[in-house]
């Protein structure tokens, strides 16, 4: 997720072509999947404006997924026309309040927008993701209850979801949390798929993909070098490193396919491209919400 | 662990007053145990060599039992004349090498070392304890046999131990490993009290603890601000952060009796004190062997 969630929480512009050094360096680590971008308007994240062109200028002939968030049908016919995107990411929050203040809508008139943009699509051969943000603990309301996560993961499944992720956006679920949660929804939908999404404010992000593990689940998202933070509060950390991620999948003797040495050199990449004094580069502040609509 | 392991692999002395201030002030956050010092000769611990003084200085009256490190006979008498310490641990290693590195002596000669320790100290009400360094992965021949780990529980508790700690030295083991290690340690002793010691060096230190407490372990070690480092290795990080620690038990509900905010005072205060530039805090350097005999 580093080139989407991690480079819209930079302040400054970062040039095309080093975005594109930062994908092929995590192509070249054998990632499965890249969310490459947002199609978003760029008056919400004009760091994130030059999408078509930054996919354009990736190299064609990998066998990595490009996956991008869109948070309406605009977004999605402007990664449709691209040609490469192969699976899009859709928000909506757990509660009515948050998911208004990330693209001011009612949860049901984004789950409606959904249902519309999966349905076109499928017929275009590209796989909709739903994403439940903020699916463990609200930074207003504290821990989400599981019956409207459930609904949630529903809606979405109904409304044309081949993979709903649970997020845990703030980076504040407990690992026994995870566990319940991820079990319920897999007993409740057996058939479907899940991922995860775990940010590291707490550190515990390592603990509660082990524990999302215990329950089933096997589709984790993770960002190079830690980057990013999160739109619905101030303070959050980034989601999980991917290399962190990576360790404690091969500690274990998982198979992952991702040459870990190769992963940190792009760690190590993105950290100068985020540091660098050039790009003026600061996390976004408290407030600003980060995934607006167009 | 943190005024023992933590100030050990800090190069200066630092000022018995300040080290009494950090165990004050975890004492104060409501920390069940603290191993204050170590018992070893100043000769090859000289930050420790106040261990009687630190110990006539802390306040008496506080519920927080002290432990302590002892290596051999002679320090085991020094912390039993203190009557202030009711808890001793022991260290082997799983590998001869290591074992020699550390304490000069074969396994079966610690064995016997501590074997007449343990008498002595139930003796006089002080509960001895054992401690597997390099209990998982060991860093000149990987994976340690799990016959290994237990051979050396079992004579540990033939030997007198009332707890055995299994200790992730490096900072390298992997979450289903130490699942398995628990669970079959228990399985072969079940009347047995375990702990479990586990360096940050991956990251992976609160996954590592819940996988063990989904074994059934429910004590572990851990160092206020993450002080420490490894006296097998080079690069080793510290303990898991007792801090991080509490939070991740508070966040699945589990009562500690600890006061989260005071440890996170006195975890500011821990930095404050290795990071002070009049105390030339340093990390020990590799190859510098912090746990020798006396």
């Amino acid at each position: 997720m580093s080139p989407r969630d991690g480079l819209q929480s930079v302040k400054a512009f970062i040039p095309t072509q080093e975005k594109v050094r930062l994908i092929e360096a995590l192509i070249s680590a054998g990632l499965p999947k890249i969310e490459v971008t947002s199609f978003v308007s760029p008056k919400w994240i004009p760091q994130l404006a030059d999408a078509e062109h930054l996919i354009e200028s990736l190299r064609k002939e990998s066998g990595t997924i490009f996956q991008a968030l869109v948070l309406n049908e605009k977004g999605f016919q402007r990664a449709r026309r691209t040609n490469l995107v192969k699976e899009i990411t859709f928000v909506v929050a757990s509660t009515e309040a948050l998911n208004r203040k990330n693209v001011n809508m009612s949860i049901a008139d984004s789950m409606r927008q959904f249902a519309s943009i999966a349905k076109l699509a499928k017929a275009d051969g590209i796989r909709p993701r739903g994403l439940v943000g903020v699916a463990f603990v609200c930074p207003h309301e504290g821990r989400v209850p599981t019956s409207r996560v459930l609904e949630l993961i529903e809606k979405f499944f109904t409304s044309g979801a081949e993979e709903v992720t649970l997020a845990d956006s703030l980076g504040a679920a407990a690992p026994d949390h995870v566990y319940d949660l991820f079990v319920q929804a897999k007993e409740t939908f057996p058939d479907k798929a899940f991922a995860a999404h775990f940010h590291d404010t707490q550190h515990l992000a390592l603990a509660n993909i082990f524990s999302a593990m215990c329950a089933g689940i096997d589709v984790f998202e993770a960002a190079v070098g830690e980057l990013g933070g999160c739109p619905f509060t101030a303070g959050a950390r980034g989601n999980v490193a991917t290399e962190r991620l990576v360790y404690m999948l091969h500690s274990m003797g998982i198979e992952t396919g991702i040459d870990y040495d190769q992963l940190v050199k792009a760690s190590a990449f993105a950290h100068q491209l985020v540091s660098s004094p050039s790009h003026e580069a600061q996390s976004a502040q408290a407030g600003l919400s980060l995934m607006q609509t167009q």
